[in-house]
């Protein structure tokens, strides 16, 4: 079996080690792995399959003899060495938004679209976590029935901002009485003007807003999808809000269809599709919920209704750890699809 | 000027202390005022305007004399006790589900139907707090630009579901390790069979399910729109979700008007609402949010937007104090109506 010099940029961050975790839980066929940060990282000890590594740091020539290079570093970090790796040779994965809408640069989400990896040019991009959960869900419903739009509320988890508001949300639910005037220094956006608590509240805003009065978030959830699915005319609306959450993205999503599918056609489809699993049992209280689904790798499906009104419309409850199906499963997936496409 | 018996039934319970401040506040014309509760309450004292009252047991003959009752202590005793109320001569303003769709029983929002209360046999029906913030929204686009369908999702706070819910969220915030394994037994539903944390997750479930695979109180929000906004073809569809939030609902609110008004013009509807205040400057990170709105007066509407796709569609976020407007000021604003109109 052929096996592959992989390397892991941050892979000090929550993301990064999770793509170590799930390389060595896939069993990866792994020849060389090289786990590689910022300078101010590098010198860490990294455990992988029982043997301790240590990390380096990023280089240009850190790429050399590279086959596959996941990133998880930051735009920026993407910017300056993806197209370094790819020099040397490397294909990158890479999930920030550095490249996602750039023309040549395929968006994958290996459940959806996985025949767009054999156009890429050395750069295949990683979709926004919130993205990649909604696209598997909708996916099934899309080739059985059609789509024609979509609406969807975000309840997102604060992981998705980074340790720094995991450890904001810690400390502040910790002070129950103390909730409107909580110290807040990290949420909605690190770098904006005004930080909001977030426990005890839910916060409308993720990333920051572009002009229209849509958030970044909200229009990366917008374009994406359309990228995703091939398709400029769907029509795809997003709400995101950040909720005080640890880990796991819910989403509210409702949708047209071309058909008007029974319950059961369209639960049906669910239940078949890779990577979904369908939880919906109501006269049992079967649904999922965030807390439940973290540490998992599923994308959860289920509040499956029919619209009462429109007999095209149906409504989703669905959950996904957004750490690892929407970030660091679905680039390992992407480099699995790769090798099986024979294209690396 | 004239002055008025008042009761409140269910005086100890939240939304009964909160009936009490808001006619205390609001300097409610009232001539003697009653506070009843079940026996095992009865006995406590209450503070109102400096004086001190002892809370009596309810009993038929408590309404003797009593020009306005209103009800805050659950459907059953509002089944058993409205009716008796009503013969003695009191009008009843129920703030439980149990007459809300009854057809002789007016469903009110003095923003939206005020005109309905002269309507009334003995019984006015407060409706349900979720339903309350977004008729209150919602009315003037409908008003300006006609309303043709509304698509909700709800971000819903703990105390809708009583103090131990809250006294449950707050035991569980302070566990922040042992989160998915946290005790649970208020939430979704205290008579339900299973509990789930509310802590650090997002339950999608808020009241029963009915056969359609809908909550209870999903569709309160789908009928009690359509009674109060007078409109049987209105399409509503709602998907109800409980956060960890103490106090204060939200609503992500997609809707699809007849017109297709510039965004200036809906926001301008909205500013001039009555109880209504848009909260709406992304530039500045204003909008509105649960931690910020719990205790105040207003419903709070931002993140207005128009859908990129339909120029009928409009996007926004809606958040009120669900003890406030959603219940105690909603039933102490029909008395007040009442008044007004001269109807008792």
């Amino acid at each position: 079996m052929k096996t592959y010099n992989v390397a892991i940029m941050g892979a000090t961050g929550a993301v990064g080690q999770q793509m170590k975790e799930q390389l060595e839980k896939r069993n990866f066929p792994i020849n060389q792995i090289v786990f590689l940060a910022s300078s101010r990282s590098a010198g860490q000890k990294i455990e992988f399959k029982g043997e301790t590594y240590t990390v380096q740091e990023a280089k240009p020539e850190s790429f050399e003899g590279i086959d596959i290079a996941l990133f998880s570093a930051g735009g920026s970090i993407s910017e300056k060495f993806a197209p370094e790796a790819v020099k040397r040779g490397a294909v990158v994965i890479d999930n920030t938004s550095a490249f996602r809408m750039d023309k040549e640069v395929p968006l994958v989400v290996p459940e959806v679209n996985p025949a767009d990896i054999a156009q890429h040019k050395g750069i295949i991009a990683n979709p926004n976590c919130s993205t990649i959960q909604m696209v598997c869900a909708l996916q099934p419903l899309k080739e059985k029935f059609g789509l024609n739009k979509i609406v969807v509320s975000t309840y997102q988890a604060v992981s998705g901002a980074g340790i720094n508001a995991i450890n904001e949300l810690k400390d502040q639910a910790a002070d129950f009485d103390n909730a409107p005037n909580a110290d807040a220094k990290v949420l909605p956006v690190k770098s904006a003007e005004r930080h909001y608590p977030i426990a005890f509240n839910a916060i409308p805003q993720i990333d920051q807003f572009t002009e229209n009065g849509y958030t970044f978030e909200e229009m990366k959830m917008i374009n994406e999808t359309k990228k995703i699915m091939h398709d400029d005319t769907l029509s795809v609306a997003a709400t995101c809000v950040r909720l005080p959450v640890v880990t796991g993205h819910s989403e509210s999503v409702y949708i047209e269809l071309e058909a008007a599918p029974t319950l059961d056609e369209v639960k049906q489809a669910i239940a078949e599709a890779p990577g979904v699993e369908l939880m919906d049992d109501p006269s049992n209280q079967v649904y999922p919920m965030p807390l439940m689904a973290a540490g998992l790798d599923e994308v959860f499906v289920g509040r499956i209704r029919q619209d009462l009104d429109n007999p095209r419309g149906i409504h989703l409850w669905v959950v996904s750890d957004n750490l690892i199906k929407g970030a660091s499963l679905n680039s390992v997936q992407i480099a699995e699809s790769m090798i099986e496409q024979g294209i690396v």
